[in-house]
């Protein structure tokens, strides 16, 4: 209903929202001042910005995506503590590219893949678990995690952080994959979240058999600590 | 009504309460062996504390205004991650005095001025801006964020951060500041709150030009993530 | 009512749930690719996992008595930012141990003592107080917060910080307590959360002393930023 809907934008540099309290904007000349201030490369005129409340898996996992696509570079990918009182991050993402239309194009396509990627979210008032999936991981997901360029990669989230745990380990023993990385509160890479999260490649098959396996024990956990259903945040796509 | 109230307080420490669910205290005399933990200049015996749960910009703005106006000094600025499940920041900010009643007085300005320092916090559910304004900035400010102590200094916080992104473009060329820094969920001294925050000096007028053009662009686009008015706190000084 | 109690869980590596959103888990035979990532010693084959959305110090005091209480050993204590929109911390602990029915027992003493351990926490829509006392320390202590082993020690926390600074103060005035640690949101080992942390050890009397006249100070100063009745989550146990 009009009444309630969010206010339309005429702003050239709005792009669009999405999931997780998550909006697109794009800066055609980025002034000078504050260019230099951001420390990105200077022939990046124009950026692309995403950055969202609820959610850094699904906003990176889309902006691979949007780097896949367009002939643009994410130059920043920050992690902040948030998820609005839940247990998780928020994110900002800044893509450097020549062209604003590049800019503009590689945020649109972020935006549109959020619908997807959050669509192994699941989240309940006791926690919140995440699964990504990719067959071919590209310059986001290297720069994010360290992913492997050209592999399949696949990473868990679980919190409370105990679930992220023991989803890690139900992964690694669920098909042969590779570690790329695992991050807990105050290590490896979280800003403190209350989250473990395990971030591995190998061939697409064992990726996603080790997700659907860390995914099918996370629900049980995260099951017993409140009555709330388990469910996805959209639809599920691993 | 009395039954709804917040309790009254009779200790000798208590000063008063203000927005940001912020409290005021005066310690006299510190005990030796917590002075020591605290590592403050051992002259200061008498310590003035405010703290909040919401709000970092509008306490050091206000602190700045006690530290003008009393012999005290600001010995501690420190940001946590809070707001109460928002985005941003809560504070903590130490006076030391050698004079128990200026340290008291140094909390009561504090106090005092929070209700004007709210009046440019807009929040909504899905975020929320807050524009800061002074004519000329003293050592408090100085200790927070690098102003340049005199001259006239202001900053603009968005949040998700990627609006703050934004505003900080718009502030820089809408009038001629000087940047002072820029900060960002995972650098520059937030504590992974999911802002981003332009701080800039330069002639008073040309501050509250580039603020009030970033307040604009900010207001229009916090408007899209969420249906609520994105209304000040109080009432806006800027 | 069984239609809204949390889920029933068959796993084997589930153990139990209990206060602050916190969830047991043991795994009998890590998996050696996320042994090496957990960077914990290779003896310890099994571990023990317990964390919580809410509360780091029951939790920390509550895995002291599982060590002692059991043939395992604290490998992790890590705390995230989360309280779930409070001022706090949640937490991650992680026991080895070489046999799996000792890394579980370890997650059941834990759990067991949560009730306990929440007795003297309380919060409001405001913030937060927390005292923790044990007569003799132990190693999840000592690894946590540096306490000395096999003495009596103490913590008052305090959210909005300034509460926890205040409480500090009067602790230490109360009894003969020797300081262990102090931190604030920005230094000593918080993630950024809104509280003051003092932690001492001393003879049993005096550690209870100062706990019980820093709880006095803290629920007075607390009932003033909200109306709430300043009550514990279960039974004051200090």
């Amino acid at each position: 209903a009009p009444a309630t809907a969010p206010k339309a934008c005429n702003l050239t540099e709005f792009v669009g929202t999405a999931n997780g309290h998550t909006v697109g904007l794009v800066i055609a000349n980025v002034d000078p001042l504050l260019h230099e201030q951001m420390k990105i490369d200077k022939k990046y005129r124009s950026i692309g910005i995403v950055g969202g409340r609820t959610g850094a898996g699904p906003q990176i996992f889309a902006a691979d995506e949007a780097v896949k696509a367009t002939n643009s570079e994410v130059v920043l990918i920050e992690l902040p503590r948030d998820t609005e009182g839940g247990g998780g991050h928020g994110s900002l993402i800044v893509f450097g590219a020549e062209d604003v239309s590049d800019a503009r194009r590689a945020v649109e396509v972020t935006l549109s893949e959020l619908d997807r990627t959050f669509g192994d979210v699941y989240g309940t008032p006791a926690g919140h678990l995440e699964f990504q999936y990719t067959a071919r991981a590209s310059f986001a997901l290297n720069k994010a995690f360290g992913a492997p360029i050209g592999q399949a990669f696949g990473i868990t989230v679980g919190c409370p952080a105990a679930i992220g745990v023991l989803m890690a380990d139900t992964a690694t023993k669920a098909a042969t994959v590779v570690p790329v990385a695992y991050a807990t509160p105050g290590n490896g890479g979280t800003s403190y979240s209350n989250e473990a999260i395990f971030m591995f490649s190998g061939d697409s098959g064992a990726v996603r058999q080790a997700i659907r396996a860390a995914r099918d024990v996370g629900k049980q956990v995260l099951g017993t600590l409140d009555p709330a259903p388990v469910a996805s945040a959209t639809k599920p796509y691993i």
